[in-house]
């Protein structure tokens, strides 16, 4: 299996910053890899960047991180889609997105710099929320597998469409004759923030500054 | 590999019904396999559901997409945050979620049968379109490749967290006392339309319900 972006070969982004931005917005990836009895192995998961690395975590029971851990080769797969297409015929209509894939193998990560990168993946959703806390506990640290996979120079893929439906033309068939096109933006946003029974004080900076960068 | 839930059992969902929604709430999935070498291969995917399939669709030179037309097993992993979940701590940090995999092989769909499911793709995004365009062309159906993947009773997982964080514990380590936490609602909108420049009359209801949906 090749690296390489064959269909719409002008969408692919190959500007690094373009991925990062990408990583430093969705926090959800898929994580596939293959079980040992060569099946197709996939599981939602929590992601963050930190640095040249996509950081993940899970409980030590895990099965899926568990494997990666282990030195199986995963794939991360992160989209979002920024806009629905509406086309003038139903084959011009399409969905706006960023995509990326980055594949390798992960490695676990212990002591101070698991204790780094499990504050990035907090941050990642709240920024400065681990100025507010308590330190994580040794207890915690112990029930929690924190994995990376480095960013390199050839292990990511990105693909993104941002454009309008396709031209308008008026084909033999008759498709596309006339009618109304245009994009329809997709956004998310958080609202307002709802306090547990048991919170003291007010709202945290913290998520003020998430709610900020989300509308 | 099995296909039972491990971790947080507590988590799982095994109501039809709470998937049904999930699917035709989130028309994005990442679409795993193995490829013919072993490795991992992973691409996201716009899926749609119809009755007891989920539909996906692509072009006929899609690399994956093919693999998983001629029969190789396949997982489709859908996720969404519903939430950010704020804890006391950066323990009880962490996200609300729903999310589901389905597994088997999926089948390539033509004919009648590939027209509408197409038109169930379309409207999973646009309730209405295909009443508002003109039908696929020969040559747009030739072009399309369309794989439908059957919901059976045992073919999927669902996971669904929908809590604030952990009660307030203050443990030995001091963790836990006291500050603030809850959660932050993350929502979906869809923004006001926007006009290709060709667009001819008014924004149709198609749109209209869509937006109706999101916000």
């Amino acid at each position: 299996m090749d690296n390489q972006i064959h269909r719409h070969p002008e969408r692919a982004v190959t500007d690094r910053a373009r991925l990062d931005q990408l990583l430093d917005e969705i926090g959800l990836a898929t994580l596939s890899t293959v079980s040992p009895d060569g099946e197709p192995w996939a599981i939602p998961i929590n992601v963050a960047r930190a640095g040249d690395r996509v950081v993940m975590h899970g409980s030590t029971g895990a099965g899926a991180l568990r494997h990666a851990a282990a030195g199986a080769p995963i794939v991360l797969t992160i989209a979002t889609v920024d806009a629905l297409v509406v086309g003038a015929t139903a084959f011009s209509t399409s969905v706006n997105y960023r995509s990326a894939s980055l594949r390798g193998v992960a490695t676990r990560v212990t002591g101070d710099e698991q204790v780094a990168l499990l504050g990035a993946l907090t941050e990642a959703f709240l920024p400065g929320r681990m100025g507010e806390v308590p330190g994580l506990t040794h207890k915690q640290l112990a029930a929690t597998m924190v994995l990376a996979l480095p960013i390199t120079a050839d292990n990511w893929i990105m693909k993104v469409r941002a454009m309008g439906p396709d031209e308008m033309v008026v084909d033999a068939d008759g498709g596309g004759a006339g009618g109304w096109g245009g994009i329809v933006p997709v956004r998310t946003v958080l609202d307002e923030a709802r306090p547990a029974p048991w919170a003291q004080g007010a709202v945290p900076e913290s998520v003020r500054l998430a709610q900020e960068r989300r509308r």
